[in-house]
């Protein structure tokens, strides 16, 4: 194994590290962050932090970093309160990347990707062209003291899946989505099977594979 | 698409909503969090939530949930201070599912298992048969108020990758590595696409393809 110590780590070349320290986090799902500011002026950012906080309420948290192109996306949430998490396929990807250039504030990043808003309740804006998308509200900012970045956390309001991809237990099937792994690089994910409950003293069994 | 709206979600049967949720934010990168009490009991546990916090510290966190199998990793980091990511291949996938099987605090999910521990510098307890293993410190426990779920955030402190994974950019190669969504499904990464970094007005490059 080639072994990295923390000294190392300091030392490395600052490019060098960040690509190292990102990829080492893993490979995530991509999701496509909307939102409006209160003139209605849209923004799309891409993000891989969403993160699961809980089933009751529903809560999902991401992480926005300070002085990141993210920063348009969370003025507008504390401006508005609301935002959307959209999952599209590989057949987006060179527009999803896209999503990720500093376009100045009056640019929207829909227009500009080649993404169609598709605006809910005259509050919530998603992709149209998304597989999967949760209109949510935000409810909380929590800044981590030792780098000032923070975690949004914000409550699902309303969710919209491809009838293909709901099955029957509630499971929501991501095959052909956007993955990614530090900045640039790209996945789908390849299923490899479903596992029974585990137990002490017994051996999980497949139940897909 | 069909539509669940929040009134939807909040009469959903329990089971069906937690399998929808926790498939809704999407396919993560499954880790083995190594860790030992201050008498030196092992335990490991399987989470999908670790995010990227910032390169510089470089800081990860990752969520534990009050009431799950995570307690005894919890009560551990905050007992010793020390804690270890491990990602390990898809051949140790039925291994993976078994650490989430709730074994009492005198069973070390090492052994019942199958994995073997590697101490290192008498504080870290890595997964030996793991291809990336990060060392963590401790740094701050975050609780969520609306749900009481912890956001733990810990700095790297040492890094181990098989050879053939570390790229000459920093990058680290994580196919054939196991994610999961949900609590049940397991996929690998396919590779798509790396591209170039995005700038507005210009279309990105694929890099490999």
């Amino acid at each position: 194994m080639i072994q990295i110590s923390g000294s190392d780590l300091k030392n490395l070349d600052k490019r060098y590290r960040t690509t190292l320290i990102n990829s080492l986090s893993g490979i995530r799902q991509v999701a496509l962050v909307g939102t409006m500011d209160r003139n209605r002026q849209s923004n799309l950012s891409i993000i891989n932090s969403v993160t699961h906080l809980g089933a009751e309420p529903s809560l999902f948290g991401y992480i926005s970093r300070p002085h990141t192109v993210e920063r348009h996306t969370l003025e507008n949430i504390l401006e508005t309160n609301y935002y959307t998490f959209n999952f599209v396929t590989q057949n987006f990807i060179k527009n999803a990347h896209q999503s990720s250039a500093r376009y100045p504030k009056n640019k929207s990043e829909f227009k500009e990707c080649g993404f169609q808003e598709e605006i809910f309740e005259n509050q919530f804006v998603f992709v149209k062209e998304a597989s999967v998308k949760m209109g949510m509200k935000f409810l909380e900012k929590i800044t981590i003291k030792q780098n000032k970045t923070d975690l949004v956390v914000g409550e699902i309001q309303n969710v919209f899946i491809e009838p293909s991809r709901l099955e029957k237990d509630g499971f929501v099937n991501l095959d052909n989505t956007l993955m990614n792994s530090g900045l640039d690089t790209y996945y789908v994910p390849e299923k490899i099977a479903k596992l029974s409950y585990a137990k002490p003293n017994s051996e999980p069994q497949f139940l897909i594979y």
